[in-house]
């Protein structure tokens, strides 16, 4: 079905299904399970120390043969020693974040990686192109966790980034059905990158109590905080009430100290009132805990239904 | 193309696309423009007196005799008298919002004259779908002006909201594409309602000003304000910088005081940097002000090249 999509080319994978890295919710289970199931599975290193990411690329490869990435975001303490261990385990797929692309793209190509970078603005899409990544990520204001300070949202900004670059792009925030897909494709991506659906599966690392708070978690239950440090989106609860408060305060020294270790404490830990539960918009639309297998199987089905739909809706 | 689309059907146009009622720029030459052009123009009530509706009304009736719409904002203080004038002189479509559907839905029906409403979450489109209404507008973060204080985005709002209601529902909020039109419909919409696109057309009400500072906006430009009070999204001047300013500030009373007239005196009046300006984020991908059959004939253009591609990417 997919054949002649550039993603699924360029990254030798079934589906064009990207699952986003996250912190503390997407390890090695993972990622092997969304590539055996034909997407691109992603192990996030945002919160691993080297060994850690070495034990679950190894781990990954035992699980499957097929491609696999990891996420390195440019701001963690160990960029530099990922970038290294990802190129001396030849890991097929280096998504970069939060940074500025020049700094590996050439390392890691020259290494025959794959290199994507994650945007949320055109300056940035374009800066990467240039760096000669493969393929933007375009993350919209629905996405949770770290987002742009534009706001822009998945709808205008996937067809934005698509006329500024010439590079496939990958369309990220708020995505989680069939219907979300075929929207994407429709905007001009050319294929999706989903995270919260993913932690509300059985195999992401994410704390039983993260994933339950996902799945009954109502549309205006996440709200982009933290705007003038660092904008990110957030299940409401406790923890989120006081950030609230202390930005309202202007007391941004305060946050920054409150801040360490809350969002081990509510995703690994599940402590999810005085945890930070990272999740994007569309909490509202994800209602159960699946294996992996089915939702990409789910989406897939909803994907084609919707196309058949939309064909049967017009005279064309 | 479109005759078996439920939107068409149901107000018996051509393409399932509604121009947005916006204060200070959508009056009877805009609407008939629309009407015109086969989309449902429509008579944006919210600062008129019930004379100016009048005349409204009764030079639309002479431009066009295709269906139009008159949007009336429920807070309005004339929108009692603005009903009763849709009635008087059988204006075929009413567009509420901003209010209680139950009002004044039973009371129009009976009176053969079709209703929207606009809604900007589940509960009040189950509200309004009990009330009777013919359809459901459901409007994003996106959106220009007034918004909802969930801000749930058009991505995450057009499935929800498509899977709580019975009824058609139209996409609202960072539509100006051909694109969007068929990602709205994709998402499990009927029909998209367009703002900001008309306010840069050449038949709207808006000064000049206006319109130009909309197609010179880019990413970015454009913010959800006024959070405390009625969320806003307005271009970014030096009036917005004075709103932030006073809402850091928690100054309510004074932001009370200062925005009386400061529509008017931006979106009618063209004095860009001390008026209000209300605008949908999509600024940033609108980049000249063309006539209305231009605008519509490009959107269907666009919708039908962009659909016939998304057919020749799948081997289905």
């Amino acid at each position: 079905m997919f054949l002649n999509n550039s993603i699924v080319k360029l990254l030798n994978i079934t589906y064009p299904i990207i699952q986003g890295g996250m912190v503390y919710c997407s390890d090695y289970k993972l990622a092997s399970a969304v590539s055996n199931a034909g997407g691109l599975g992603t192990i996030g290193a945002g919160a691993m120390t080297p060994e850690e990411l070495e034990i679950n690329i190894k781990k990954c490869k035992d699980i499957t043969n097929k491609p696999f990435a990891v996420n390195i975001p440019l701001i963690s303490e160990y960029s530099n020693t990922h970038v290294r261990i990802c190129v001396d385990l030849k890991v097929p797929v280096v998504i970069t974040s939060a940074g500025n692309p020049v700094t590996y793209t050439e390392y890691l190509k020259k290494n025959n990686i794959k290199v994507l970078h994650v945007v949320s603005n055109t300056k940035f899409a374009q800066k990467a192109e240039s760096a000669g990544v493969d393929a933007i990520i375009a993350e919209g204001f629905e996405a949770g966790g770290h987002n742009g300070k534009e706001e822009t949202t998945t709808f205008v900004l996937i067809p934005l980034i698509s006329k500024s670059v010439n590079i496939p792009v990958i369309a990220a925030g708020g995505i989680c059905t069939g219907k979300h897909i075929l929207a994407a494709l429709a905007l001009g991506a050319s294929g999706v990158q989903i995270g919260t659906l993913f932690i509300a599966s059985e195999e992401s690392s994410a704390h039983v109590n993260f994933k339950n708070k996902i799945i009954n978690s109502k549309e205006g239950d996440t709200m982009l905080c933290l705007k003038k440090i660092i904008p990110t989106r957030l299940i409401k609860n406790e923890f989120y009430n006081q950030l609230l408060k202390m930005e309202e305060e202007n007391n941004y020294e305060q946050i920054k100290n409150i801040i360490r270790g809350r969002p081990k404490m509510g995703m690994l830990e599940g402590n999810i009132e005085d945890g930070m539960l990272e999740a994007g918009q569309n909490v509202c639309l994800i209602d159960e805990i699946l294996p992996v297998s089915k939702i990409i199987e789910n989406l897939i089905n909803e994907f084609k239904q919707e196309y058949y739909k939309l064909q049967e809706k017009f005279n064309l």
